[in-house]
């Protein structure tokens, strides 16, 4: 018999009301020994993709056990709600099938095993089918926790039918690195998705083109080294480059944030942009 | 020896200040095999009937042991503090005496017993009268859970003279079903005091009045039937109906929120208010 | 072999990323018997003045064991990592040398042993190095409740060179007792920095000077006993006076908050402010 000891709780609920509370409660009662550990109740409101990313970025981190997410727009309709198994069973995902648990489970390795979740058993009885989180997830996660077997929860399903995560890769257009900003944190700073390899060529200046202004972005060891007055580009604590400026938040100052594109131009030992250089030779070309 | 392993905390503290860490820091000392489950600390500072119905959704879903609810505009003055037992002793409620207590308790049962907590042994002495969460309410859970009997806490007093809750209720005028929003939760969804039985006559769609307006809701099994650009009535999770709009703020789109009125309306065949139609029909008789 | 079994955690980190979650899954893993408790991780980005004043409030009231507290411009600088010990290793306060953890340290006794966190074996391999709670100083933490001794995390470093804290004091000049705000609270009461025998020879009324503006503070026993209109004086849960008003936020009323300054002057008996009198007798004297 499997049995887990902590359950990892992400969810989009806030902290306004009492969902996040309540959850913690019904898995002290059906699994009264297991930890349960926030990582977070502030996703945006049905920000699915959000979601995904801050599990992802948290997944290497977390305890082996059950992994808890619950960003569901879909609630009460045909999506499929699932445990996900990875490494053989060392942890399990539990969530809606909408894409959340996604990027974290490839993160992790890949899933193993998949189960919707569907054995009223293992279920709480709801007066309304709009708090899964309370009476099907975190039933499931604290069951798996007690040593129901995941199979017990429900039919096996085809784990390459789950719904896969859209993530936003980069695109290299001759010298143009075009990049999106992927998370904007508490401090302000702009993860992009862009590995700091891509731009391993470019120099310790690099221009950075973002909604109709060019600014240049100085390559620093750490967001205290940047210096005030500047852009740096930190690799950040989960190896992607990060947009920051100096003890304060570069999302304000640069006045972009989730979502935006940014354009990574490599410059040339002349301090022109060799982005513009190269475009222009081109365009000039027979 | 009755001992309870759990501490289900609400309050109005917020989470900027340290006093949530302070009130688990002291539980934590009394009582250290005892587990604190948050059900949250965002009730609207002074809030004393938004706190009670927060804590009357959560009732039926907390784990047995105590309930430490502190919202206490009255601390330092002559309000009393209680624990308030409920199910023979299968639960305690601990807090001010000042209505925060009485949804809950009543929703899990009524009370069994009271007592005021005035014996100083059980409470931490303090510089100042003014944070009750952490000299007197939270060591009153603490002592309870490490097995110290509710008689020992204070003096019993009668059940029947705490202070009760004050609930407004809907009223039903010819066709006309007065109703108040008693919750917006973080999706911006609004919860009313409507039972559906109370609509169970009414049809498919409802006009609703509010704020000087008239708009049509539409009876929908869950947030995600909803269609873009309808008004949704759904049965929430806890049994009441609330209005809801496609995966957004029903609180934003209609200006409206907790404490405000809306009037149920059913709409006849023809399409036309029925409430209307018995309205001026009324009005024309001599 | 030591042990601790509560870790007590403080940061800015917020609670809109899963920074806080990450830390406890790292210290879940490393220490599973361990209980962490939140003290709070809304202190503003990089405030270490304020994240210091937030844990020196807290200090007393904490569990013996480790207190983990990150509040940490200097991140990836030459800013020390360190841990203080206090009490002869009743407890040990964990977090970055900037000053932060000074005003708790001095509270509870003073440093009686202090290592700088070096020893990588008691860290984490980082992708970037931004985030020290993560990777260094929550690995330290757990360690240390997982029975390592502090000796074992670094070199011992001189307890009287670790940076101190540069707390605001009052100063009196005549009659006039200028202060500072240190605190504004969820409630937005303002905490001074004044200790009641500081104005234990002014009456009941005081006058107050603030923002180019005079008004006259009423000494209350409790936020409650202040009347409505009225601006109370408070000896609040922490012992210093705080500036309340009625079941409202003083922050807002007076316009002030934490930094500012306020001039206490003593009425007298015939109304007049005293500080006053005092100023214009010496102002005319020759």
């Amino acid at each position: 018999m499997t049995t887990y000891a902590t359950v990892s709780f992400l969810s989009d609920y806030g902290t306004a009301d009492e969902f996040v509370g309540v959850v913690h409660s019904v898995i002290r009662q059906l699994a009264p020994a297991t930890t349960v550990i926030d990582i977070g109740h502030h996703v945006a409101p049905h920000d699915v993709r959000g979601g995904g990313l801050t599990l992802a970025r948290a997944a290497q981190y977390l305890a082996p056990g059950v992994v808890l997410a619950v960003v569901d727009p879909g609630v009460g309709t045909a999506r499929r709600a699932v445990a996900v198994e990875v490494g053989d069973g060392e942890s399990v995902f539990v969530g809606p099938d909408n894409g959340l648990l996604a990027p974290a489970v490839a993160m992790v390795g890949g899933a193993t095993r998949a189960v919707e979740l569907t054995d009223p058993r293992y279920q709480l009885a709801a007066p309304g089918p709009t708090f899964a989180g309370r009476d099907i997830f975190g039933p499931a996660a604290a069951h798996l926790c007690a040593g129901v077997a995941i199979t017990a929860l429900g039919p096996e399903v085809d784990t390459a039918g789950l719904i896969p995560a859209t993530m936003p890769i980069t695109r290299q257009e001759g010298d143009l690195l075009y990049a999106e900003v992927l998370w904007t944190d508490h401090y302000g700073n702009l993860q992009l998705n862009v590995d700091p390899a891509e731009i391993a060529d470019h120099g310790d200046r690099v221009e950075l083109r973002f909604d109709h202004r060019v600014r240049t972005g100085v390559r620093r060891r750490s967001y205290a080294e940047v210096s005030p007055g500047e852009i740096g580009l930190v690799v950040d604590s989960y190896g992607l480059v990060s947009i920051a400026v100096d003890r304060s938040s570069a999302a304000e100052e640069l006045g972009i944030g989730t979502g935006d594109e940014v354009v990574l131009v490599p410059i040339a030992d002349d301090g022109r942009p060799a982005g513009v250089v190269a475009r222009v030779t081109m365009r000039n070309k027979p």
